[in-house]
């Protein structure tokens, strides 16, 4: 319950808070995250702990009572195995570094980061021989975003996905059909896209008595509550993706908050498994269902409606192919659906090379713009729209990015196997059917909690270990069309 | 601080939060009250006040350490003071009052409520001879929002206002002259009306870097820190008057908060000092401020420029009455500035026969209808426009109606005040100068914090203590024009 009010402290903060409130808000969130580390880490609770993993109570360890305990028992053992003044220099090397990144950035001055960035290096390592690990350094803190993943494992898949992408992108990039991206850059009118999107989120089944959209720089998703779940976007006037895909996203992360068990709220039965499980939720609605024909067989006449002046005279098929658009581009978070990846597996080889010593603070930017050339054909012409793009390092978030591909991987994974129950889905979308999903998903994920690891929970649901196949699959098949490329089967 | 955390979830579920979202909240909130309580009630604390309480950092108790230790004391006894089991029940039955009273209201069925009223009427009794009182009981009651205050003393200085109101409400029925109300019944649009309080807000001196205008149904203004103050308001099309004075008094309310002085927040140095104190200040900018000529030369030319449609052929001098319409009606928070303190007078002598046993629940009715004959000259016509108009009774809020009139008569005492050492402030007004006015309630009463209580202050600040003489005297000065009646000296 704690936890809880602090997450809506940090909502606050990042959507309505005064600017002048930050000092005081700092404060407050500090004097809750010590009440409950001071709690979580109380010995009693360790103790109690050590008695209940060996009663019967745990005796298996998908049921709710095995579950709690088992978390329970790793998030205590987590917060314990870290020394206090190692806790303490995360969080301000945390707070200095994005202070420090925000201005590097912002000069496109590298040099002035890079301390900061060593710094942070240097303590992640700390905390993952800290934390402890059997296999590689880089598991301890991947374990933080996605429990009980192997490095080793991640690696394989991502290999094995960046090898099958990089034809499909040159599929695209070679082809003559170009989709007409103007088309999503015409005078989209920002009430008529809250109530669009809106209405689209409504429909894909985000409940709104149970939930709010606002407006924020920096989209997000926020928890507060078994029965509040706070969802932000940010609306570009000139383009209408920005708002529109980025609501159905942090929808489909809602939609897996409000699908937890509400009776089981802050124990592991009622919490998200990963964050590769929650970014595969957003990610499914937001490209499966949010970029596939049917969903707009059923909503583009209302997408019409709403913007006659920018769509009006614009046909289905070339605004789907728009939104469709794959083509190598700098920027992660604006990147298409294909490309994305390429992106995270650049963040994801260098983290572990600096982490690992492989390589230099110094060396990052020239490591950096090699890969861009290697992976992606072309080479960011500043810093700024290159190393220093994202926040996380800065963060400290060092095994964070590979989960947004796992997520990518996983919902395609997910999609096929509801598909292979549910017969064709995409028929049911241009009937504006999107309960069947919805509760597919529920029943076989959200109603899951943590009471099963990521990967258990992958194999339980799709029958086998994940994969890249039913990601290419599905882009194949969607691409193959736009672009004229041969489709080629599994 | 944890008092902080508490107000943000209460202005959030008031403000935002989702619908279905509200039982949780309620378990945070009664989680940190108790949080607060169990620490501001530890014996401990009673034991150091003891002993500073005598020491020489007390010896000046208008000192800030000596306001400290006298209110720290002063709350200390009071929350000591008071069974935990009365704690419950009147925070139980406030809750079950206000939901039996927000159905009966709408069902018109005093009968429902009735049982409910007498059950906190009850409480209260029990709670004020809990709290202990000198010489009435409702002392008990009132000095909870307006500390020190005696009822004989309010008594005599609403019956006074009572005497001198009833000739100036007769002068403005009898008179010839009536404004067009209308002119405020046209069309303003919401976002216009927005922008527009939000200018005039920010010109008296409200700091939108340290606090924000949202909407909600009923109005308010909450302190979340230091730096943090939130407004709301309420945005009617057709009517001119509800967000625009309810911003400028909400904005007064959020002044006075931002005015106090930062260092010292959450003690009592820092804190406001009643509520009468807290209502003089919105109600100065509310109507001596915000219904003046001079606030209107000022600002009408950028009120015709924002709705050109509804003001664009309106004399200034039409809207300027139109604004100060005076007339008797039925409901409390649509009246005007002069018929506002007879519906508080009939509610505090109301309360305090009720609280006295000298009036029983089931005879209220009637005896609200015919206080409504006798000072205003009308009846209701139903008990949900008459007694079930408000929540305060339901709410357990009794000894608080009182500090609505006080702050009227507060807020005019000290604007006379001002001007007598300021200058003619309406012609500084004309100038757009408020900053003047807000620096000068800033060092008398905003800085002074807790450090003298309510009526120390009002006779260090304007020489004398409260009386009724400077707002009818105000009030006679604008509205002779207006209505033209004979203007009578002081």
């Amino acid at each position: 319950m704690l936890e809880s009010v602090n997450e809506l402290l940090g909502w606050d903060e990042r959507a309505l808070m005064p600017i002048k409130a930050g000092g005081y808000r700092a404060e407050q969130l500090t004097m809750l995250s010590g009440m409950v580390h001071r709690r979580a880490t109380d010995p009693q609770v360790g103790q109690w702990l050590e008695e209940l993993v060996d009663s019967p109570l745990a005796a298996d360890p998908h049921s709710d009572a095995g579950a709690t305990i088992r978390q329970l028992k790793r998030e205590y053992e987590q917060r314990t195995r870290l020394p206090r003044a190692l806790v303490e220099e995360l969080t301000r090397a945390a707070v200095l570094g994005q202070q420090a990144w925000s201005t590097a950035r912002k000069n496109n001055d590298f040099a002035a980061f890079a301390p900061h960035l060593e710094h942070t290096f240097a303590l992640k390592r700390e905390q993952a021989d800290a934390l402890g690990y059997s296999e590689r350094r880089y598991d301890a803190l991947l374990d933080l975003f996605e429990p009980e993943a192997k490095t080793s494992h991640v690696e394989r898949v991502l290999a094995d996905l960046r090898e099958a992408l990089i034809p499909l992108v040159e599929g695209c990039r070679e082809s003559a059909r170009r989709p007409q991206v103007e088309i999503l850059q015409r005078h989209f009118p920002i009430d008529a896209q809250r109530e669009f999107a809106v209405s689209a989120a409504r429909a894909i089944g985000f409940d709104f008595h149970r939930g709010r959209l606002d407006v924020t720089e920096h989209p997000f998703c926020a928890g507060l509550g078994p029965h509040d779940c706070r969802i932000t976007t940010r609306y570009d006037e000139r383009f209408f993706s920005s708002a529109f895909f980025g609501v159905l996203h942090e929808a489909g992360h809602g939609i897996y908050d409000q699908g937890l068990r509400a009776e089981q709220y802050g124990l592991p039965p009622g919490s998200y498994v990963s964050l590769g499980i929650h970014e595969s939720q957003s990610r499914m609605w937001e490209n499966a269902v949010g970029r596939s024909m049917g969903f707009w067989r059923h909503f583009y006449s209302g997408a019409q409606a709403a913007f006659p002046q920018a769509l009006g005279e614009t046909k289905l098929d070339d605004f789907h192919f728009a939104i469709n658009d794959v083509r190598p581009s700098l920027i992660r978070v604006e990147a298409d659906e294909i490309t994305y990846n390429l992106h995270i597996i650049i963040r994801f080889e260098l983290e572990q090379a600096l982490l690992d010593e492989k390589l230099s603070v110094a060396d990052l930017p020239a490591a950096w713009n090699a890969k861009y050339q290697e992976y992606l054909g072309i080479e960011p012409p500043s810093d700024a729209d290159g190393v220093l793009q994202d926040i996380h390092w800065s963060a400290g978030l060092i095994g964070y990015f590979p989960t947004y591909s796992l997520g990518n991987l996983c919902a395609a994974q997910f999609f096929e196997t509801a598909e292979e129950e549910l017969g064709d889905l995409s028929s049911l979308f241009v009937q504006g059917e999107f309960t069947p999903l919805r509760e597919w998903l529920g029943r076989h994920i959200h109603q899951a909690g943590q009471c099963y690891t990521p990967s258990e929970l992958v194999e339980n649901v799709t029958g086998r270990p994940l994969e890249h196949a039913s990601l290419i699959a599905s882009l194949r098949k969607k691409l193959a069309p736009l672009y004229c490329f041969a489709p080629v089967g599994r």
